[in-house]
């Protein structure tokens, strides 16, 4: 099961892969931060997120991408932004077939950490750990995104399956 | 001038091409309403959203596309759905090198009909008026999204000769 982390914004988009099992060691497949100049277009903004979620899903080929579900009532300057590049990763994956679940970000921090209330650095610490990596992945969008990948690979498998059986069908469908 | 006015949505996206400049007659070239149903994946809603843009952009040629502006003080559980829409269709015409302008629903009904408050049955009387139509354009989606086009037409003439002699730059850069 590998699985695509989207941490969704225009400033910073977080991207991670994960691949692993329940009950199975996990391991880093990549991660990084698209970022967009707050001063560009909103356009050239979407386009530039679109070409690096494009080239991330050609590049891992993920079975799943999982997004962080948007809330409305988080900083209203910026959900605008989150929404329309959490949309843009969900059309990448439906473009190719790819399912799509989200997360809130209470369910990410309890799957890694135990606890929906944890804080951005226990969130950073746990993913270093479980990925066994010898530093903090950096910035926080980064660890964000791969706590995504790891909730989906861990909360997400049995429901992955259907999804994916339902998915084919579709593709067959068509 | 010849602007796409898109009244963004998942469950009905409202199109209109208007073709006008100010102090002229205005022309409607086409209008329809873009629905996608309720129960539909969000990836798949986007799409379909996504390949309907796409065709009235190949189809119709605008040189300007009118997004109206989303707020996300509006009505909550919409918001971020129609967040996405909007999301997509600027990504559809900065793919294209098309600018992009929004609107505030206020800037559109105060450009159509005298008045920032007016309902949404004196903007769809006038733009029937407006476009010499014989009935309104049905549902209020496929009225607003002309009311935009209009609006842009009339407010955004100077600022798009600025936004495409930009755009015409950036093409000539890349």
């Amino acid at each position: 099961m590998r699985v695509l982390g989207v941490d969704p914004g225009l400033t910073r988009c977080g991207l991670g892969v994960v691949e692993g099992s329940p009950g199975r060691p996990l391991n880093l497949v990549a991660v990084d931060v698209v970022r967009t100049p707050a001063d560009a277009e909103l356009g050239h903004r979407l386009l530039a997120i679109e070409t690096a979620i494009e080239e991330w899903v050609a590049a891992h080929r993920p079975d799943v991408v999982a997004v962080e579900r948007v809330f409305s009532q988080h900083n209203v300057r910026t959900v605008m932004g989150t929404a329309q590049a959490s949309g843009v990763a969900t059309l990448v994956a439906a473009r190719r077939g790819i399912p799509v679940v989200t997360h809130t970000p209470s369910e990410v921090k309890a799957a890694v950490s135990g606890s929906g209330q944890a804080d951005k650095a226990q969130v950073a610490f746990m993913v270093t750990r479980l990925l066994r990596l010898d530093a903090r992945p950096k910035p926080a969008d980064a660890s964000d995104a791969l706590a995504l990948a790891i909730c989906q690979v861990w909360r997400g498998s049995a429901q992955n399956r259907l999804q994916a059986a339902v998915a084919a069908a579709g593709r067959g469908r068509r």
